[in-house]
């Protein structure tokens, strides 16, 4: 299992840690990647033409601004894209979505919440049960744990009441 | 192959219908159902919930205005969801995205365009052909196809201008 | 008089220490809730659909980002549903607001302001006030204190001009 | 059981006939007036002031772009005050949701969606019912009635895929 | 020259002194009042319907979120009303423009820029001077000062580029 | 009483016409002019230069999209200046409002709602009633006709409901 | 004198059919391509790459919804980009707009307004103009014209009055 | 080579910084100057009126809120002008980009991103670059480090994952 973590800039890597931590949790391998559509474009659209027979299975690509990152990888490869729009430092995360989310007819990007890191890392795990079903137990218990956590908050609750 | 494609309302079927119509061309068994999060909500649930056991490898759940439903899904299922927001009479849009794409830690829906119900279809395509690698060269072709219509748009420009 | 507060995650506690507060002063008894729409469905769904049996007479739920957790309440009761939108750290609230707020018809949420914890509270002790008469008079009470208050900061500014 | 049904306007009747006619089926006794908190504001204190010893149980207030009515209303009485945001022909409705939404501390309006005439009035029926509790039943019927109606959808879908 | 300034809550203080000041240091006298729409409304009522028995020739009302301060004064009176929208803590402002300046037909509110304090001052300056003469050499000289601002910038920045 | 109408664009006219037709009503004389802050910008700022010794009193200014022409006359004069936003085929409106009434210190627009042609036309005769108090009676007039309005559509809806 | 007007579909050709007008009144070699960034986006790299060396001067890029062909060429190429963000069937155009203009450090997009296919053309004029002297008197006279326009519409505003 | 850059006021200087600093680099000759198209109108119009006759060949002018400047300088001249919307303390840019890029038909404004302080430099640079071809290699110079930079992000996030 192989999933390739693209981002736009080194100052997403924080909400991308929370995308390869869970990943890696899962026993997938992770190829983390900073590319710029803009800034390194040839090198984004090799690694995005060859990441079929490289091997890799999903491609994750996260954004800021006007984020074309996911779009332009998709447009090189049949394998699934999931954007990941970033908040920047303007317009509350709203161009990074637009710009991800809005693709035209037959190029879609499978995009997740404005800074959803940890989504984006879960959406690409679901997404390689179909083929590794080892994993649909393994999710089976992660959302075992979402629910224990809000076990754990809401006693946490009672006791502040 | 097996996709279930669960509107919110019959009125989202004009969208949809692009959505099955790509599904089936690829040679997909298409499960389509009006279900919704709220005046059907246990019908949705245990659709999701028995979606696995089924047989059922990706959801496209489409809403409009609070599009509560592919969120709904993603609760009860490991299976990838995709959203597909539906656009109503009023907020342009912009309602349906934002319910369907700002997900909590934890529960991904994989949302596309606002309508755009082509791109729903092809993304579930995507992801099946990790596990149905005989999809890869279909979808290459499908690329090929969207890429000679520019052509033949292109031609026809020559000619106006 | 009994209503149930029913929080998406623990961090919206801070709103809701005003609701519970303010339904306290007035001696209505407070269930409060940590419970997700996403990742604690079924004890989200079960939750609504005993609460008219277990003698609660009106929900306030309050939920951030893809706010789903008021809609999903109202789902499985006739009782009130109050939704309470979190301000979250992207979008500035807008999209808890539309999340909660754009029902679709037959299944409403009485939505009040983002983060406005205690008119939640307050809105539930007018809805009580129908058939708790006792009530009115101590609203009234309240609504004068509220006047009393822009007296006070009133003589405050004349002493500052 | 009584209910009355404010516009800002007689342009938002269209919206207002979808309130009246749910309580009408109900068995609500209806007031309905054009009423407008800048052109009539005198009578609409009036109305509202009185509203409690008139017996009436519920204000439902619409009004389109800087839609004060409700938060008016809301100003004079302990009743609760439903607040349906009316579209008009700029800014898509967001201006007459905030304007009803966006109360103050202590002055709660209960916002339905934008246009969701038959939800203000849902919504009114569930708050009369904790005192009328022979509403509940007829309540649960009416969600039957919306499930029902999701069921023919749902065969009409079957028979044109 | 007499001039309202009425804010919705002593928190707008801040926005209102530059409002104030810019009066004063213009001679006029001014009336500052704490009253809330929502929260003391017949004392706002009342002090609009007396406005220009009271000798008050222009009246500035501040407020945020649903601000509707203003068009609640603009409604009792005909003098010209300032409406000067203050920015909460959420939705950036847009809650408190849209309900302040998207006004129906017959009542305006004269709406200048979110916690644009000094100009809802100047605004009343200009206003007044249409009948205080005397005020139009002052507010030349006004526009004298704000462009040797300008210069005395412009000469800083000659220094530092 | 000698007020200016100045439109950015002959396409203005309608929102216009009910500026100009309540000033004349009211009996101010008005000058109409098409005047483009960037079409025709010496024209526009000679006009603003020169309104006051021309015997103007209040300048309305409406324009599109990036709505300058308000700003801009407001730049040249100590008059008082109404803004007027036209919506136009993109933004829906929001474009010309902010252009229009988010002027920096020291320069205000007297902002009216969106395609608010009336509302220009009376708060510049509220503008004008401080120093013609002539005005005042009819503007109480205009008011109770406003109210009259209100009620006959109060009893047309008394018969259809 | 060469430019190339590039449109993502040729359903963005009514409103670069103003461009394309405009450039030819002015004696400039226009190169129209149906060409995208996610469809083709080889030939789009390939064209952008190779556009200095076949004499293109400026590139105007036209796209809707997600827009990335503006961003997309300028990846590629040191001549200006001109960026025309198209409004689509949703969104009115925001998702464009943000989608061409928010384009991160080094690498700019010149944009103009949505729909705005005549500015697009105006702009390439002027930067042309530079190196073509030539062109300023024309652009020169461009302007008297706009500025006639608005003195015939201002005639005929005075006949209507 | 000279380029104006021109601000609304000193507090911009922090985004224009990144302008001069690109510029210089370049060898560009830089006028710095602070002039607001509404404090200081007569001389924004006169700079820009005479900017081709005083050999400046691209005007780049920042501001924020109804940021007029830029469209006010284009109204005066033929040369090309960069549009730099500066974020302001309230609606998050928005105000300020919408105010700088909608121009009406004829007068264009080349709008960079909300607060792109860099961009608007660059693009002044290849707007340049047609005249002077000198340009063009170290335009590709900066494109290549820009490239070397994300290599070098690369390697680092190589060694923290």
């Amino acid at each position: 299992m192989k999933v390739a973590v693209i981002m736009g800039s080194k100052s997403d890597f924080p909400v991308l840690e929370k995308t390869i931590n869970v990943l890696k949790e899962f026993g997938v391998e992770v190829i983390a990647k900073v590319m710029s559509a803009h800034r390194t474009p040839d090198e984004a659209h090799d690694f995005s033409k060859n990441a079929y027979a490289n091997g890799i299975e999903v491609i994750i690509a996260a954004a800021g601004k006007a984020a074309h990152l996911a779009g332009v990888m998709a447009a090189y490869t049949t394998l699934p894209v999931i954007g990941l729009p970033i908040k920047s430092s303007t317009m509350d995360g709203l161009d990074s979505l637009l710009s991800t989310v809005q693709m035209p007819e037959g190029i879609p990007v499978a995009t997740v919440a404005i800074n959803g890191g940890e989504n984006a890392g879960v959406l690409a795990l679901q997404i390689l049960s179909l083929k590794y079903t080892e994993l649909v137990p393994k999710l089976k218990e992660y959302k075992k744990d979402l629910a224990k956590k809000v076990h754990i908050q809401d006693k946490e609750i009672q006791e502040v009441i």
